[in-house]
């Protein structure tokens, strides 16, 4: 790290999944479960970062409940560095309340923005690549971003439309200009992408300096940057009632969508660190131990004859007679069977029990 | 009923099934589950009974274990009529130690055998043919039994081969002569005998007079006869351990083998009362209610395009996500996922757990 880049991780862990039901609930997201090592999605992101950002630089953003569940987590963190949001609006005011925060420490330290439910396979190389683009935002006045290389035509994530022409390299690292963010397209359209070779998915990683961010938002952004002088005066006065009403009339965007798609001279490098956004029961598939017949298994089991299952039981035995490419979850008060194939359609569960009066599953 | 006629009704609860696993164990076999109502099958056998047979004049025979379990289940069951094997020899041994009770209250009397663990859809119209074949079994020199009409080839039956000429007629019932007792066949022979319309399913149940079934035993199993002897003396002298005695040198033969295969002049009528053996779970299809998609569910559920299930989970919430005919069994320490067509297999998880070490879960 060059001498004087200070580096700050913020966490955005203020997701409420849905696709990991019964495992998930409205009061215990994904980023809270040991699903892909016997340690919590967050304590993994933590733990991932602390060779390259001390305890003391790493922030935090989520709502009181979920706060509450980081400083237990994560101890180390220190209190004032888990930013409480009023209310949950989205990325972009999360994003906003924590570089403003780090703003008021240093202007000119960078920002690492990092989801706390995604998982990384290599954290060498992905702490290698941190540590370029946090050099790169450090010099430059540009917001960087990982992209990922699409493996299928997915219409699930947003893409990054970039100029496969280098436009920066350090520590080895290309950086490559982003001409384009682009939302969830159609299959189609994904298609197109994946044969390009000029877009890559949106990770959700970004990287800047508090004061660029700033600048970008000011320009590129305006109605959005009265909404930063309020917070970084609200967090000046560490008026919390200041901050709520902010939060209040803050519109609940995505940083894509309120910043990242307007600005300009955007940066992006690949991120070929093992990512996965783990987005629903099958992604466990590849990150479990497997069995001969592909099964993976969180739990005791006796299989006979079955293959391809995901099935996460802990507390019991499982025993699998004849099934294919199931998913198979037990909690304390909730068992889900569940076609491997479907498993997107998980949510729609809990549209059902919404409807039907059995809210205490949520 | 004929004057003079004494019914007594022996319900065989000694069975050890393995195919209701997870739900049943070494230690609670199926005749003590509530699975075809809310009361356990034996309680059903026993209230089936009831409006024909007084108590006290239905006798039970199982080993200790389940006889406690009989006790607390039917405690209006005399004790007396508890009848407890020193061990478990098969039907053959059950049923004499059962006849020579009998047999010592009221040698005339008439014995009905009745497995614990079959499911009777009109119990109306079984009372009134079991009434019929015990009157011809007090009137006749015959063994009674009730065949089943086939459905399809099974190979899990075996086979009673008889005449279609009517031999008697009593009450609006038909018996016919019993030609032979076959055994379990294979497809072949099965699609034979399904064919020819001249065999009927073996159901188990038995109707004899007691005095009728020691001639029986005299004359056609003459190897098997001194256990009569000896088991009448020591009940006469309610010696446990003359019966003990007994019991380990009694060879441990089906009734079918010992006696049945060999008795001349036996009389069957047809069962066709609504009979099933309930042999797995997926005999409880056609048994619980079922929603739009077939699905046949014990417990509270909701479902999103999956049908043909199978599901006994009366603890928890169960959610079925696009899957089609399976059996999903969840108890307090294990579960079971099986394609509804394998679930004769599951006797197959009992040896797996049993070499795998995990024998808590038999």
């Amino acid at each position: 790290m060059k001498r004087g880049t200070e580096l700050y991780a913020v966490i955005l862990a203020g997701g409420v999944g849905t696709r990991f039901w019964p495992l998930s609930r409205r009061t215990r997201p994904k980023q809270f479960l040991p699903i892909t090592s016997e340690r919590t999605m967050l304590e993994e992101t933590v733990a991932r970062l602390r060779p390259l950002v001390p305890e003391g630089r790493i922030l935090t953003v989520a709502n009181a409940d979920q706060s509450r569940a980081i400083r237990r987590l994560a101890p180390s963190i220190p209190r004032e560095n888990v930013l409480v949001e009023p209310r949950g609006k989205n990325t972009a005011p999360s994003l906003l309340l924590a570089t403003a925060s780090v703003h008021l420490r240093n202007p000119e330290g960078v920002v690492a923005v990092l989801p706390s439910d995604h998982r990384i396979a290599k954290p060498d190389v992905f702490r290698r690549k941190l540590r370029a683009a946090a050099e790169t935002a450090a010099l430059e006045e540009s917001l960087v971003t990982f992209g990922i290389r699409p493996t299928f035509p997915s219409t699930g994530y947003g893409y990054i439309h970039f100029t496969r022409r280098k436009r920066k390299a350090r520590r080895g690292e290309a950086f490559f200009s982003v001409l384009d963010f682009r939302e969830k397209p159609d299959l189609e359209t994904a298609g197109e992408f994946l044969n390009s070779g000029d877009y890559a998915w949106n990770s959700g990683m970004f990287v800047w300096r508090a004061s660029v961010f700033a600048r970008k938002l000011e320009r590129h952004a305006p109605d959005f940057f009265p909404f930063w002088t309020r917070t970084v005066a609200a967090l000046k006065k560490r008026s919390r009632a200041e901050l709520a009403g902010i939060f209040e009339d803050i519109p609940a965007l995505s940083i894509d969508y309120a910043l990242m798609e307007k600005a300009e001279g955007t940066l992006v490098a690949e991120g070929d660190f093992g990512w996965s956004d783990v987005g629903a029961w099958s992604s466990l598939a590849g990150i479990w131990p497997r069995d001969g017949s592909r099964n993976a298994v969180k739990g005791d089991a006796v299989v006979l004859e079955a293959g391809g299952n995901i099935c996460y039981n802990p507390k019991k035995l499982t025993a699998l007679v004849g099934v294919r490419d199931l998913v198979v979850v037990e909690t304390k008060d909730a068992l889900l069977v569940c076609r491997k194939d479907r498993d997107q359609d998980v949510r729609k569960i809990l549209g059902l029990l919404e409807r039907s009066g059995k809210k205490k599953f949520l």
